[in-house]
C-alpha cells in the first residue's frame, strides 16, 4: 500500500518559538517529493517532532534543507528544555515503510552524515542500524552529557564523531544520524507534579533498568506540570502499547498515583492502534481485515 | 474515500453448511459491480453475516441474487441454532457509507422488498429507517416469535407483512429488509458454562431493559460451550465498544465471572477501534489523522 516510501523523522531543538519551528519546516516542503506527514511541538520539551515521507532521494534531501535552516536559526547556548538533545537538530532516523529495506535507509544516513559535515561543519554520529560500533546504537548512550558536555565527550575514546572533527559545531552542535524501524513516541502523564515518581516509573518499565524490552522512558515534568514519563517503544509488535501503559499505571499506583492520560507524539502505526484495541476488549482474533476502510481500499 | 456506496449486510441462516454458504455468497460475487468484503459464519448460531458493497443498484440486484440462493438451499423447518430468526434470510440491511443518503438506502429496501414478494412469494417486512410503523422499527420486535411462530403473528393487528400475503412461505418464512447506519455486531464470551448469567448480563446492558443506549443483546451458548453476550451496537460513535466491553464485565463479576473474550461479527468502522485504544490507553487528545497508513493515504 505505501511503496517504496522512506519516512524520516527529525526531532529539532525547538518546541516553542512557532516562526522558527515553520520555517524548518517550510526547508522540507520546499524539496520536491518529500510530503509532511505531521509536525508536533512541545513546549516543555521545547522540541518539536517532524515526520516526512518520499522516494529515498527525496527524503535525504529534504533533511539536508531542514538541517541547514535549523542551524541558521536554534542556538543552543540559549536553549532551556525538558528532554534531551545534543544539537539544534538532536536526531534524525531514516525509517523503512512498506517494501523498503532498513539497508536503503542506512545507506541514506551514512549519505546525509558525509553531506552535513561536508556543507554545514556539523559533527555527526551515526547510531542504530547506521551505528559503526556496538556502543554507539543506542541514541540515550551518544546523548549522554548533551550539548553541554559534547566538547568534552567528543574527545573521549570512542566517541568521536563519525563524520568531522571532534569538536562540536559552537551553536548547534551535533547531529545523530540512523536507520531504524518505526518506533512510537509515547507520553504518560501522571496525576501528580512529582516528577521524582516519574522517574521512579521510568526506571521500573525502560529496559536498561530491568522493564519491558524495547522501552526506553525517562521521567519529565509536561507543560501542564504534570510528572510525565516520556517513552520510545522501539518494536510495539513485540511489546505493545497497552502494555507500557498498563505496567506505568502498576508502578505509579505504588506510589499512590493515578495515570492521568497518555499521547503519541507523532504518527503511529495502524497496527498498534488495532493491538491497543484488542489488549481492552480481549479481542483474541481481531483481524485488521475485518476494519470496514481497510476492506474497501484492497 | 468510499464515494458513493451502499454496504448491504444480509444474515442467513445458515453456518455449518460450507457449501450452502459458499453457493449463497456465489450469487453476490456473480453480480457485476458487487465486491464481497467479508463472510463471518457462526456454527453454534447457525448463521452467516455477509458484507458486500457497490453502487446502489447493484448491491440490491445482488442483494436479490442471494434471497433467490438462500430460499433454493436453506430449510427452516430443519434449522436450530442459538440466534433467532424468522426466515432462510433473515434480515438484509442497506448501509450508507461516505457520502450516501440513509434515504437513497431506503429506496433501495422498499424496491428490494417489492420485487422479492413478487419474483419469490417471501413476505417481506421492512425495518429501521424503511419501517412504515413506529412499532416495528426494531428488528428483536419483528423477530420476537421468531420462525416457528411467523404464521400466527402475521394474522395479528398490525403485524401483516410490508409486502406479500400474512402467510410465511413454507421453508423460507419470511425475511425482514431495511436501511440502518452502520452497526457493529459484538460477541462477548463468559468465563462459565452457565446461559443464565449471560441472559442476566444482557438485560443489565441492553437499552430496552434500562442499560446503554444504542445497545440491543442477548445472552446464548457459544460454539465453545460458553456463555455468550451477543449484542448489537445501533451506534457506536454515542456508545463505543469499550463501554459495553466495560458494562459487561462489571455485571458479569457480580456473578462471579470474567470475560473471556470478545469478538467483532463481520467488519468495524476505523473509528470503533480508535476508539477502544483511546478508552484503554486514556489517550483523550489522539486524532485518527496520526495513523501513519491514513496520512499516507491522503
Amino acid at each position: 500500500m505505501v511503496g517504496r516510501l522512506v519516512e524520516c523523522v527529525p526531532n529539532i531543538s525547538e518546541g516553542r518559538r512557532r516562526d522558527v519551528i515553520d520555517a524548518v519546516v517550510g526547508a522540507v516542503r520546499l524539496t520536491p517529493g518529500a510530503r509532511v506527514l505531521n509536525v508536533q511541538s512541545d513546549e516543555s520539551h521545547n522540541r518539536s517532532v517532524i515526520t516526512f515521507a518520499g522516494e529515498g532521494e527525496a527524503v535525504a534531501q529534504a533533511a539536508l534543507a531542514l538541517v541547514e535552516r535549523a542551524v541558521e536559526l536554534i542556538d543552543l547556548r540559549d536553549h532551556r528544555g525538558e528532554h534531551p538533545r545534543v544539537g539544534a537538530v538532536d536526531v534524525i532516523p531514516f525509517v523503512p515503510l512498506g517494501e523498503t529495506a532498513i539497508e536503503e535507509c542506512v545507506g541514506l544516513a551514512r549519505r546525509l552524515g558525509e553531506q552535513i559535515w561536508a556543507t554545514l561543519r556539523l559533527p555527526v554520529y551515526l547510531y542504530a542500524a547506521a551505528a559503526a560500533a556496538a556502543h554507539r546504537v543506542r541514541l540515550p548512550d551518544i546523548r549522554k552529557g548533551e550539548f553541554e558536555g559534547l566538547a568534552e565527550k567528543m574527545l573521549q575514546d570512542g566517541w568521536a564523531p563519525d563524520f568531522g572533527d571532534p569538536h562540536p559545531h559552537p551553536s548547534a552542535g551535533a547531529v545523530v544520524v540512523g536507520a531504524r524501524y518505526p518506533l512510537i513516541a509515547y507520553n504518560i502523564n501522571l496525576q501528580t507534579t512529582d516528577v521524582m515518581i516519574a522517574r521512579a516509573v521510568a526506571r521500573a518499565v525502560r529496559e536498561s533498568s530491568g522493564g519491558l524490552a524495547h522501552v526506553q522512558a525517562m521521567g519529565v515534568t509536561a507543560a501542564s506540570g504534570l510528572a510525565q514519563v516520556t517513552i520510545n517503544i522501539l518494536d510495539a509488535s513485540k511489546t505493545p502499547m497497552a502494555r507500557v501503559f498498563d505496567l506505568v499505571r502498576v508502578e505509579a499506583n505504588r506510589h499512590g498515583v493515578e495515570v492521568a492520560e497518555s499521547e503519541v507524539v507523532g504518527l503511529v502505526p495502524l497496527d498498534a492502534i488495532v493491538d491497543a484495541a484488542r489488549a481492552h476488549l480481549r479481542m483474541h482474533g481481531f483481524d485488521r481485515g475485518q476494519i470496514l476502510e481497510f476492506r474497501l481500499l484492497e
